[in-house]
C-alpha cells in the first residue's frame, strides 16, 4: 500500500514513524504547504514534494493520511483530496461531523474514492467503545473519562490571554468519580464532578499574573464549568517538564440486566498514551489499510469507524483472524 | 424483529430476558427438545414448541437464537438451523472455530441466511478488542485475563472425579501480575502466573477427601498447570454462597511507538459482569439485530463479530450515531 502524508507536523512525523511498523505500506511522498526546501523529514529517500504538485500524484498513491488540524485545514482538505485519492483524517470537531461527512461523501461518491473521517482515539476507538457497549447493554449510563493529557484546544485558548506569553493545559479526571462509576455506583455528575484542570502559564514580561488568572479561570466553555489551576512558571520550567504529548482516558458503559434489573454490569474501554500523537496515528494507519480494501471491493464515499468491520482493520487474513484472534 | 430461542437453559433465559430491553424486537416462540409442557417460560403469551415442529416457523421467525452447548449441541444445530433462519449461536471452543466455521457457512450460503458463530464476549467482545488494538499497535503484547468468574467447564471436570458429588470453580486473575501488566512492565508470565483456580467441591458420603484434591489438582489441562486450592464444603454451603453466574475479564495490549520505540502505550478493555449468561444474551441480540439487517441487504453465509461493522449493532440510524456517539 502506497501511503502518502499532507501537512508535516506532530501527525506527519508520526504517521512517517508508523509506516514502518506496517510492512504492508510503504511511504512514497510528504505533500507540504511550505517551500519543500525548509521540511527535513527523517526517511530516506521520501521526496517532499509541494502541495502544489498533488495532482500529479494520481496513480501513484493509494491513501492520502491528512494530517491537518480540524479547524481550518480538514473542512477544506477533506472533501477537496477526497477528489484524487482514497483518504483518512482525524477530523475532531464532534458538533460538525455531520456536516463535514456529507461534504466528504458527496466529494468520494463522485470521485469513486473512499474517505474514512475523524479516526483517531475520541472520536475513534472511544466512539467504536460506545457504540459497542450501547449495543450489549441498551439500559445503562455511558461516562468518558480523559486525562490526565495535555489539551491542545484550551492550551491555545489559554495562549490567547492577554499578557500570556506560553502556556499548557492539562486535563485531569477526578479519581473519586471515577472510582463510583467503577464500582457500579452508577453517579450522576456534572462537568466540574468529572474532570479538572491545570494551567502551567508563562506571562509576558510585566503582565499582571492575577488578572491573567481571572481571566483564564472565568474562561467560558473552556475554563469557567471546571475547578481549575494556575501555575506560573519560566519558559525554561515549561519546556523542560512540560513537553510531552502524553494522553488517555476511558469510556465506560454500566448497565442492569434481568427481570427485575437485578444486575449490574460494567464495561470499560481505556487508553494510557505516552505519545498522543503517534498513537492517533497508528489507528490512522489501520484505517488507511481498510480504505484501501474497501476501495478494492468496489465501495465509494465517506466512511466512519462505526462502518468499517474490525477485519478490514488487520493485516492478517479473515482465515488467521478466525484461527488466531477469535 | 421477530426472534426465537432454541434450547431454555441459562442462555435461553437471557435471551427471553434481553429481549425486553430491545424495543425494535419481539420474543415470537421458544423451540425445545423436551416436552413443551414440560417447560414453563416467564413472557406470557410466547409458545414454547417442540423442536420436531421448528420447520413450519419458517417466514415466521426472523433471526433463531441457538442456546445449546458448544460441545455437543451447536456442532451439529448451527449448520442444522442456519438452512431454515437466521441464525446467532456462541461456539466457544476456540481451536474448532475454523472447522465450525466453514460447515456453517456452507450450510447458509446454499439457503441464503446469514449466520454469526461464537458470539458473547470470549470470543466476541474480547476478540474485537484484540483485533481492534493490534491492529492500531503492530508492535506489542497482548495479554488477557479472566475472572474473578465460574468456569463452567472446571466445575464440570471436577465434577465427573469420583467421590465428588458437586462443584464450582472460580478462576481468578493473580493481581500482582496485572498490575505489573498495566504499569506497562510487559512481563514475561507464564500459564501459572496469570491465574489461579479456586474450587468449592462438596463430597460423596465417605469419600477420601485428601485423594480428591489430590485428584482435582494434578488433572492435566484443566488444573496441573495452576496454583489450585481446593474447599470442601457442604451441599446447603455451596447453594447458599455458590449459585451466582458472576465473570469477567480483560484483554490488555501494551505496545510501544516512536522512532527507537521511546513511546509506551496501554490499551485495555474490561469487563465486570454480574450475570455471566445474561451478559451475553445481551451480546447474542445485538449480533441477531446485525443479521438482520444485512440479510435485508442481500448478504449470506457465515460471519464473526469480526466481519460486522458496529453500526449494524446498533438500534440507532447510522445518522443518528454520527450525532451522538463518535
Amino acid at each position: 500500500m502506497k501511503i502518502a502524508i499532507l501537512g508535516y507536523g506532530n501527525l506527519g512525523r508520526g504517521v512517517e514513524c508508523a509506516v514502518r511498523e506496517n510492512s504492508d505500506m510503504e511511504l512514497v511522498a510528504v505533500f507540504t504547504r511550505r517551500n519543500p526546501k525548509d521540511v527535513k523529514i527523517r526517511t530516506a529517500g521520501v521526496p517532499v514534494v509541494s502541495v502544489e504538485e498533488i495532482e500529479a500524484w494520481q496513480g501513484k498513491v493509494d491513501v492520502l493520511i491528512l494530517c491537518g488540524g480540524s479547524a481550518k485545514d480538514l473542512p477544506e482538505q477533506t472533501p477537496k483530496y477526497a477528489g484524487l485519492f482514497h483518504v483518512v483524517d482525524s477530523f475532531d470537531t464532534h458538533a460538525k461531523i455531520p456536516a463535514h461527512f456529507a461534504a466528504v461523501d458527496e466529494a468520494a461518491k463522485a470521485a469513486n474514492r473512499v474517505a474514512v473521517i475523524s479516526v483517531g482515539w475520541d472520536p475513534g476507538l472511544f466512539s467504536l467503545a460506545r457504540v459497542y457497549a450501547n449495543s450489549v447493554l441498551p439500559s445503562g449510563r455511558d461516562y468518558t473519562f480523559w486525562g490526565r493529557g495535555v489539551s491542545q484546544g484550551h492550551s491555545d485558548a489559554i495562549r490567547r490571554v492577554a499578557g500570556v506569553k506560553d502556556a499548557k493545559q492539562y486535563t485531569l479526571p477526578v479519581l473519586k468519580a471515577l472510582a463510583a462509576v467503577r464500582r457500579g455506583e452508577d453517579p450522576e455528575l456534572s462537568t466540574r464532578d468529572k474532570h479538572t484542570r491545570e494551567c502551567f502559564v508563562v506571562l509576558e514580561e510585566g503582565a499582571d499574573a492575577a488578572k491573567v488568572e481571572q481571566e483564564i479561570k472565568t474562561m467560558p466553555n473552556y475554563f469557567a464549568d471546571y475547578d481549575t489551576t494556575v501555575h506560573f512558571i519560566t519558559e525554561t520550567e515549561l519546556k523542560e517538564n512540560h513537553s510531552g504529548l502524553a494522553h488517555g482516558g476511558c469510556v465506560i458503559r454500566t448497565g442492569r440486566t434481568g427481570f427485575d434489573g437485578e444486575h449490574h454490569h460494567v464495561v470499560e474501554y481505556s487508553l494510557k498514551l505516552d505519545s498522543n500523537p503517534e498513537f492517533t496515528t497508528n489507528v490512522l494507519l489501520a484505517y488507511a489499510r481498510a480504505a484501501y480494501r474497501l476501495a478494492q471491493e468496489g465501495a465509494s464515499g465517506c466512511k466512519t469507524v462505526l462502518d468499517i468491520a474490525p477485519a478490514y482493520l488487520s493485516p492478517l487474513s479473515a482465515e488467521e483472524l478466525r484461527a488466531k484472534m477469535l
